[in-house]
């Protein structure tokens, strides 16, 4: 397993990781198989959708701020619990196929860090799961 | 890796893929694993829900529409913003368990390629790891 | 594959599952691999966010019957469509980290079962993938 330490710098922050799980899912050496990409976190998720634009994002995480709104009548008296709930939305854990020995996504997917509780340090936790090259 | 083409016809649609997908393990040789299904699309998904009853699905499809509605206070110029929102809420992949070289899935279940910003010529990915057929 | 079974006393519930995951995940001899977790229904889901104060789930249940209400504009004739939608936008399956025959979940973390249209008896699938012990 590789572990990516991440430093996101907003509250709410749309980090797009790919080429680290990329480095990572060709560090592993399975040529054929699918990289497992998890977030041990709680407030905070991982995704895949488009990386080309950058409105995309924003208009994600605009929907979710409207869907688990920061003030709610939230019980948790830590203040987070719409990262919480984004959390679960969106996911703590996404897989993507490995052939050759690389990741492979669409053409307009990349893989995206979602930060919903920052500014924090973080890790992504990579584990490829296949056979090996030989 | 087997890629299983698919035709959809209108904007928003939920196609049945569980006999393809069934198919595709099958051919794998994996006799006991993990089956994954991928879409390597921003503006569609795949889920497990029921697929006896359709109006299951439209239930979804139009609480989906309600959270994340086509028009709405939206950046990205494409007019297609709802449709990466529900890819996100609704994910790209989906896995289920292969025991004896066939797909575990449970009673009602069944494998829906969701399309969002239809129609389009699509493509779901579907890779299996495990153990081989001896 | 490990089935575990569940037996939910509320129509809406969040069961704690890691310490049986965890030992599914023990007795599947694999070192290094991922550890899934399948709910073989359409009206429960599986999801991982913190276990340590139980204010965080409440506030996510909470919020999810927001978004999905028990009584809605529904077609589907059985009454809970509103869990049906919950089961797609938490999701059916989960995917942890094995490593040294272990499972790797953060610090807060925990695997929860999610009941939406209970009470019922459950079963909750676990398969391990990876590379066995030697």
């Amino acid at each position: 397993m590789t572990s990516i330490s991440i430093r996101t710098r907003d509250r709410t922050e749309w980090q797009d990781i790919t080429a680290s799980v990329a480095d990572a899912a060709a560090q592993s050496g399975v040529a054929d198989g699918v990289c497992h990409v998890f977030v041990p976190h709680t407030t905070a998720a991982v995704t895949i959708n488009e990386n080309a634009d950058p409105s995309v994002v924003r208009d994600i995480d605009a929907t979710l701020a409207r869907l688990a709104p920061l003030s709610g009548d939230y019980t948790h008296r830590e203040g987070n619990s719409a990262a919480h709930i984004k959390s679960v939305l969106v996911g703590s854990s996404a897989a993507v196929a490995v052939e050759g020995g690389e990741l492979r996504l669409g053409t307009w997917q990349g893989i995206y860090f979602c930060e919903f509780d920052g500014p924090r340090n973080r890790q992504v936790w990579v584990q490829v799961v296949g056979s090996s090259k030989r």
